[in-house]
């Protein structure tokens, strides 16, 4: 992307990241960062280029050694001549950026292996900012040709949850003695685990989390169902045929429906990476060679697209009323007008233009 | 609310809440989470009664002892004869509702207080539902006249953050040694927080999580604005006026600008609750008795009402455009067209109706 030839034409942008031309492709991450219509027409162009990849999302609380096992993936995945590109979305400030956390300088042995190519994205302030980027950079790694999308997120809160339907494989990584056995029990686990893997299984309380793991998916759906029945609460996003007591399997047939395997490792020693790879590959399978995995694979997607809308209508609304909203908001503070009306009169005016 | 009489009218609900009446209350609360048109009209008519609550949000990580320090802020504001609610926001599955967490019961001494109420509200799925329902019950509980509102979220993600803007002070409860210290510096924390507590303050680490708080809030605002700049972040929502190295001020004049107070306390004996308490009196007097104060409560708003439109415009969208938008997600899954052209689509055919 010669500065001297002027801007390039989005047909010899869409040439460039195809070909991975690093200078390309990291300029087409930044534009689809900063989202906007130049990053749309862009990402429709390489739209017909993607959904070759496969995209496992890692999620997990911090300190339960994500990064190091994510390390350990990449090699694995690496050792098969897989092309692997990582997002990692660290919900830090702006201070961090990996530096106090450390985590992206643990990957960096990667960093001259031009197979892999890591991106990080910082939280982008409010409305749903962080995941339509997360889900647009996957979508630019995938149409440049890297097989395995990691999307690597931070515990597990609701938009961690919602980065993890870009991924067609979740894999939930906890340690022993953090509180996580209570952490586990958070909003969503259940349903975005599809592999669970204890790390730092060596250590005292391993045992523990395992059986509260296990204990958890045997309680499975229809406890679920029925418990937030009673409570009046929505089940919304639990897909079918996603929780029931464990049954043994053979390794050979794919399950008809999923149930989150629970692996052991020890990732700074790669003890029972293998393991965790295994389950993964076998969930990789069952989302494509099974009805319910097919289905499980669509739900996911209709959460996606309803995410986008409600991102698409905030961003045109915002950037339409303008001034109305401006004037809303003082209404409000000013007590002239109730919150609840005045929003209507909002919603009213944006789709009356 | 008599079975036998038939339905009550609306100014019947309003007057029978007004007048705290409990089964008038609960159903009020049950109305306005299930949301809808119902829950707006009650809504409505309650609103001319809000505004006189003082809402105080408290959040920290899981462990922190928030509910421990809750359970001390109520009493302490009991024993002014202060009226308190709590809206209790837990994140956790429909398996827990505080069993498992245990922390609802320790506010247990609190129930046969007819001065204070407690309300428990869960997950509600995807799409805001949870800051919306918290923002609407702190609604109802002022307008039922309790003077204190506490929300206490777990957790500093996306959500907390957003239910924080309902909240007119924010109190940040860390505890030493739980990796608070990397925790705190997560997205948004030094933009909620007004005043900080180290709790477990007699334990090893306090004096370091303590000095690392302060150097996050002496880097001030000016040192996150250029490193956002320059990584090209977005510093939405970082209202003017809020971090700034902290200043020596007389306890007796408000300051211009608000620096975070750090407080240390061990709640669970009740030592330096007092502390706690008077920097939330002040906190309190610098939102109500100074121009930035009141900018920053208008700026809270602002983030309240677009969240709200958000909301208002995805429901509204689902609704109208049903099987519509069912058809967009076939449609991107067949890969018969991209993921943006049906977005817009969706959003065109929203405003068209």
């Amino acid at each position: 992307m010669s500065t001297t030839a002027g801007v390039p034409s989005l047909p010899e942008v869409v040439a460039r990241v195809l070909a991975r031309e690093p200078r390309a492709v990291g300029r087409a991450l930044r534009l689809v960062d900063d989202g906007g219509p130049a990053s749309h027409a862009l990402l429709k162009a390489l739209w017909p280029h993607t959904g070759k990849a496969w995209v496992l999302g890692v999620t997990g609380n911090p300190g339960a050694g994500k990064s190091t096992l994510c390390d350990r993936l990449i090699a694995a995945y690496r050792a098969r001549g897989v092309r692997v590109g990582v997002v990692a979305v660290d919900p830090s400030s702006p201070y961090t950026g990996g530096a106090i956390l450390g985590d992206r300088i643990r990957m960096s042995r990667h960093a001259t292996d031009d197979g892999v190519f890591i991106r990080s994205l910082a939280t982008r302030g409010h409305l749903g900012g962080l995941t339509r980027s997360a889900r647009d950079v996957v979508r630019v790694l995938d149409a440049c040709g890297y097989e395995v999308v990691i999307v690597e997120t931070v515990g597990v809160g609701q938009d961690e949850l919602e980065i993890t339907h870009t991924a067609h494989s979740t894999l939930v990584v906890m340690a022993p003695g953090m509180g996580d056995e209570v952490q586990a029990i958070k909003a969503g686990i259940l349903e975005c685990a599809d592999v669970f893997a204890v790390n730092k299984a060596d250590r005292e309380g391993a045992d523990t989390t395992v059986r509260d793991l296990e204990l958890m998916i045997s309680l499975g759906n229809e406890s679920i169902r029925a418990l937030s029945k009673a409570r009046g609460h929505a089940t919304h996003g639990m897909a079918d045929g996603f929780v029931q007591p464990p049954t043994p399997a053979s390794p050979d047939t794919l399950p008809e429906r999923w149930t989150p395997p629970i692996t052991r490792c020890v990732a700074s020693r790669g003890d029972g990476v293998d393991d965790v790879v295994a389950a993964l590959d076998r969930h990789r399978a069952w989302i494509d060679g099974t009805e319910a995995g097919r289905a499980r694979r669509r739900a996911r997607l209709g959460e996606q697209v309803r995410e986008s809308l409600r991102e698409a209508l905030i961003e045109a609304a915002v950037g339409d009323l303008g001034q109305q909203l401006d004037e809303a908001v003082r209404a409000v503070d000013e007590r002239a007008v109730d919150p609840y009306t005045a929003i209507e009169r909002l919603v009213a005016a944006f789709r009356a233009r």
